[in-house]
């Protein structure tokens, strides 16, 4: 039986990769897992029915067996756990890089939430670019730690692990801010992140559910 | 050989227990692990030797025989993997528990962050209180699907887990704003969890050590 995840119907970033159910298409392209994708309008996302499966109402979730998980952090956490590729073997590596996956999600991507939160909801305030400069500082100060640590290497901790595929995608949230752009090695990190075959595999079954929604 | 943590020597909020050691302090003490504590200056925090266990240059990190772990999130989920008691045993109910893990480091908390960052950093502001509504009704989007999620229950998920530390210890930072004690509920939950004899120890430890800095 193959997994199934729930997706936007039609997700506000229009294609661009950057709802969070790529996280989770992403790791199982990785790991050569085939899955099902349930598709929910905005207003399915707020019925019970969904609510069972996450609580706070948003995707992805994830249902496999008796299994049904929500949170993207905790879905590509569980998938890197079940199949082969994410992980390394070795307990002190595991969970070093099980550590850089927390790193991804409670350390790097909430200033970069916020800087996008900053640049689509405040449009209207006199007080924008105040503000933004304020998270901008936050989140270079994140960045400045990232890039040192990554210095010339390929992956955050040896090979690419769930926790890459993690920080690429928060830095893609960035896309079109210039923000990435100013940390050479970063950017060059994206790039071969983004390059990767499961990744454009995921990337285009996520576009393909926006055109096919536009069109109807 | 006890683990090894480190800690601010003096602690920005003055020894209230919202530190992220106390995240630590209080899953050790749930499962009855003692352990050392190094403490660390504002300087200390950013020499190439912390890096080398954080490279965001912060608070806590755990060290324990070969493994050295940053991130809060992290050493609670190793800590709750180490030593029974703060996740169940059967294989969905330990990750549903995981999960409610990531669901407090990722969607609980990162609004109420920007809520603390909004009331300290942006005091001196003349947009501040239009800026603290915005953040304010994001917080509440978050801990409404949170108080409908935990209706009467007494923890989050069954028995009290490594969850429901870390989500007690997020409302936390919201002390003083008003806000949990809105809802009813939330309110109940935060002080079941403050009044556990294992909170209680992590915190007077950690209360020490501030006043302990202060005679200093």
């Amino acid at each position: 039986m193959k997994p199934v995840i729930t997706a936007f119907a039609c997700s506000p970033d229009e294609g661009q990769g950057l709802a969070r159910d790529m996280r989770v298409r992403w790791a199982l392209e990785e790991v050569g897992q085939p899955y099902d994708v349930q598709l929910l309008s905005m207003k399915a996302l707020k019925e019970p029915e969904h609510r069972k499966r996450n609580p706070f109402g948003s995707i992805p979730t994830f249902e496999h067996g008796s299994l049904t998980l929500f949170e993207s952090g905790a879905i590509v956490f569980h998938i890197a756990q079940t199949w082969p590729g994410l992980l390394p073997d070795s307990a002190d590596a595991r969970m070093r890089a099980i550590a850089w996956i927390f790193a991804a999600l409670n350390t790097v991507e909430p200033p970069i939430v916020e800087h996008e939160v900053a640049r689509y909801f405040e449009k209207d305030k006199a007080w924008r670019y105040d503000h933004l400069a304020m998270v901008v500082e936050r989140v270079r100060h994140r960045l400045d730690d990232l890039s040192a640590h990554l210095g010339d290497a390929e992956w955050l901790d040896g090979d690419f692990r769930a926790a890459d595929l993690m920080v690429v995608l928060v830095l893609r949230r960035l896309d079109g801010s210039g923000i990435v752009e100013t940390y050479r090695n970063l950017a060059a990190y994206v790039a071969r992140g983004v390059a990767r075959p499961a990744y454009q595999r995921a990337f285009a079954d996520q576009a393909a559910v926006f055109a096919a929604a536009s069109k109807s």
